[in-house]
């Protein structure tokens, strides 16, 4: 059975609540429980952290034995040298995800920091970018 | 039954051919049959062409009709402004694939200027991203 | 009497259904009509191509026999250093043409690479700005 | 009976003495006496200044109640913010006007500050420009 | 026997008709014919194109089986990242040419998006450039 | 008795009347005489200008006996640096001030000129900014 | 009674200590319970920390409930997009504050990161910006 | 007789009182009085301006007929290119003067835009520098 | 008895098994084992953290006692102003170090923002870099 | 019989031994008895320095009274505006030579700063480069 | 008696020889007889290099006992960080020079990298430029 | 016995002499003689030179067979492509080393030509600096 961890990164606890013409209204429990139904094969688990570190240090905790992750960095993506350096330390594949189409929105949301060490990136597909990212690892 | 319009941009006719620890040695027709296999229930439709205009042109004939775009637009990814307003022009959502991770190579392939005018993009997993970008539509 | 070459460069096909908030709703097929009764005395021709070869081709059949052009290179005009090479390598003068006021848009459109080869540019006017090219050429 | 103000900005008062090989050797003053003559239909009025503030000046007392301007704001066209903040503030439409086609010249001249401000734009027609000017609001 | 293909780009079937102060007043189709008598060991063939889709076209067609190619892309040079691409994707050598002395002119001439693809480069020699790109392949 | 100056700069002077949906609709007038039944121990001046050049004449006839000098350059916060220079020039400090938050505005308002040579700056709270500016002189 | 939450950010808690030549030598927390006696009327509550996490986390937890944020993000100011999506996520407002001029200091200091998603700004009247920052809210 | 006009920008009127240990604290019109004994077989004429565009008009003014102009342009030294352009408009020859080595303060006051319209620039000799001025002329 | 602090910044926590050929094998504890046995005379102290926030905090506790800290700052190095400015707060003078000289590597590592901050750098030693920190101290 | 002169910038001293997979293994010297015998009615003389002064002494030296020159500057390509200035002192066609593609090297070996004063650039051929050279002055 | 140094740098050596146009037609030696003339109570030493190390090590040797140095560093102006730092190791002032007005030609004319450097700066009045500097020092 | 090159560059003869607040007030000769005496075992060399060439001509003829050299390149760190190049070259790891460190001061001296050609980097450590440096090669 195949573990992937799916990291949501600074705001995204707010999902649905947040801009909602930007991200929707529903929030992200909500959606991972549909997740967990869609895909009863995976071993699926979620962590939501506003601090840089906790981040890295789950990539690290996971990043040598799950078989994928699926980071939504958040405005970390464009800031975060740290994370990119932590994803190219580990051995687990990360695909990097955004919900909503970065690059239709403000000029500094263009540059991905971490895009280079990633496998692949999915963006501008709403919550179903996620079921996308899960189906890149089957 | 749903319609979908593949269009791969310059140099895709080598694929299989053309640095292909990059892009993987099978040809894209070869994997366009797969794919009409595994997508019985939509109706799948190629092209490729090295010609920004033909590009452009098809995207106008078709993009009041049909139900979804996949554009590898290749090398015009980065320089073609006239795509980019031909994407934005048409009411079929576009969405901007790549096989290889851009993010990961020259610096000059980090910038599309196509995205913003498409709904979402994939990069990163090789040809299986077409089929990602399929399921986006279903 | 005086022979004057109109050339609308790519996407312009759609005037009249590409964002009619920019752009407005008359095709300019209909357009070019009034413009032929209003210029009885002008022998007025008219090319749309979506090919920046063929606006090259064009250029260069015309360039040294006819008295005027009027073009409006769409996006061309942003980034084709061959359509600028093209101008400066005839002798019939042209104008640049905008529909609309391109510095009020995207950054992008600041910027035009023809311009400097052109006699002059007329933007911001609407269809109307064609009347005014034309004029300028009497 | 429409009213139409002209505004010429810095050193072109020297139209007529200043580099003649770029903006020809007749005086302002005699051309808009042709002007007058060529549109008995239209009231003219006529500013030159080489003060940033009386141009400003005039655009408010004017700008809520002519019917156009016809700004050509010289080198205040790449340097002064304050004069498109004045045509942002009024509800005359603004048409900037240049004489020469400043594309060609030197690279400064190539950004115009005001350019978004104003409902469009027309270069490189001489003098005639004017006349194309005050066409564009008839 | 050698196979070597000369490719010229956009504006260069204008040569000796176009800016003859700076690309002389020969067409090339009378000094292609003067290559022939001075190279009869070698297969020459010739094609000029203003299209950047023909152009790439060719180098597919030709670029897996000849002993060289001559490539002056005219403006192309400066803008396709496409053609760079094709030339990456084949197998026969490209050299890059230029008539005149591109590092002496604009500065926009002065960025070749296609030489980090070549094998080498010649500019500045005039026509005699071509001599010199065939030598290189002897 | 403390005496304090407030200089309003270019357009300010259509407050109430200019871009109602980011400055209001209340006359900069209206307001100075509230502020001056608010604060009835301070001597406060007023002046408003479109003039560089007299902006800069104030300051220096009042720069060495005030109190304080409220500052709102209006457009030439962003392109003045002579009255940067006058501001160091003098002793009286001054704040500079903007009415709306010109950092949430176009790209070109984010960047003062005159910043660096104030005491200090208060942005974003509309008129009421000046009672908070008079305040940091009490 | 309305609530306000004061927020400093890293390196403020050395306030009084650190640098004092720019910073004065007071503690902020002296100076806390200064404006708890001048503020009477206002439920005051305070936050230091020198985690970005940290802040944002508790931008989000009153930031639906209380009645503003007065935010001293020091060094974040200038590098947290984190920061600026959690107050564009939240909608009691924030104003910015700097004890120091930060536009006459470094460089990298005049470009304020979260500026753009904040009510307002206040900067430079050391201590005292905070009891201007809360007089904005009353 | 030659006739030289000095003409000193923004905020040198306060020469002698602003920032001495930049300028010096002696009043230019003391210094004049000494150039007016030390070159008695010139005819000397002095111009302190805070505005630019009485900078201009003077430049026209004298322009065609003196034998010399001396421009400390202060500020508008690098922002005006009205002034540039006034000065390319007349045919006195025009020395760009700086009391301070501009060149060792800050960034932007490294930049002329006036200088390249100026027959010459002699700056960082203090007051003296308008003697070495003089002499240029002679 | 001197007091040093050793601080590795996000991700040296991987060392020994992150990118050997960039960082080599040996995990930091046990060069930190051999440090101890190298310099019996120093009371050396290690803190490994990936938070931004707990590197800063220890800075604080110790800057005003310790005799030296040595700061490999990884990522954070390119930034975090933050840190920049914790280490200008405090006292206790701080040598930056990197293991591997990033110089060498990819674009973004060559510029550090706390460099200014320390007293001075080591860097492309390896492990080795450790010990002349060490030195420097002595 | 023609004079032409060889010359070798900063390192290629080293050639045969520097950096072989770039250079190749043969050294300069021997590569130059070939060339005389080759070119047996030509008068080749050749220099290599490593000292920019010594390069410009000999550029003047000869460039009144050969024929020709060829110049691999290396390193100081790059970054020598003085040999620029020494080539356009003479009378002497300069042609730039590199052995490498430079293009396809470092970023910043892709801009040569003595190309514009050179009649034109032989690059990529390897030691063959040099014949080339030799024969563009036959 | 005032001992003063006169630097020439690289190229000048052919001055009267290079470029006319911008340079004149007098050699430097045939000028600087003239000089020794009209100085009778200065002791003038002359040196011309086209070697920047040689510049360097005069700089030093007189730079303890001259009264003072003009520089004319020709092309060194605008790469030389090494004679910059030269100028600020002495204690002799120097006055840099150009004999053309560096600022109406090239762009990369335009940045002096000794400028800050010196006491000032004289350029655009030919060699008449150093007779200025030499009053500049009495 | 180990063999170590010291050079040091340009100005750095004055070492001592010049400005002594940030290089201290030793000569280096003085410094290499107590290095000598504390390093018996190793056999160390000293240069000091102005000359870019020089410098590039000792790296070659000791960089095959020594073990170490230190270089202090002053000024030339940051311009000389041409020293980059030549430590290439060699074999003999070369350490970079700054007395002062240069990223506290001017920004032009935070960018090294050098480093990525070195093996490591020593900087802001004063004359210590080159007894770390000799430690790192033993």
């Amino acid at each position: 059975m195949k573990k992937i961890l799916i990291i949501n990164g600074p705001n995204l606890n707010l999902l649905g609540r947040r801009e909602p013409e930007i991200y929707g209204n529903k929030s992200f429990n909500e959606y991972f429980l549909e997740l967990e139904l869609r895909y009863p094969d995976v071993q699926l688990e979620y962590l939501q952290s506003n601090h840089e570190g906790h981040i890295i240090d789950r990539l690290h905790s996971v990043g040598f034995s799950y078989d994928g992750i699926i980071l939504n960095a958040g405005a970390y993506t464009h800031t975060s040298l740290a994370i990119h350096d932590a994803i190219k330390s580990i051995t687990t594949p990360v695909v990097e995800l955004h919900i909503s189409n970065v690059y239709a929105r403000e000029e500094f949301r263009r540059h991905s920091m971490i895009a280079p060490a990633c496998r692949g990136c999915i963006c501008g597909f709403g919550l179903k970018g996620y079921d996308l990212a899960i189906e890149s690892f089957l």
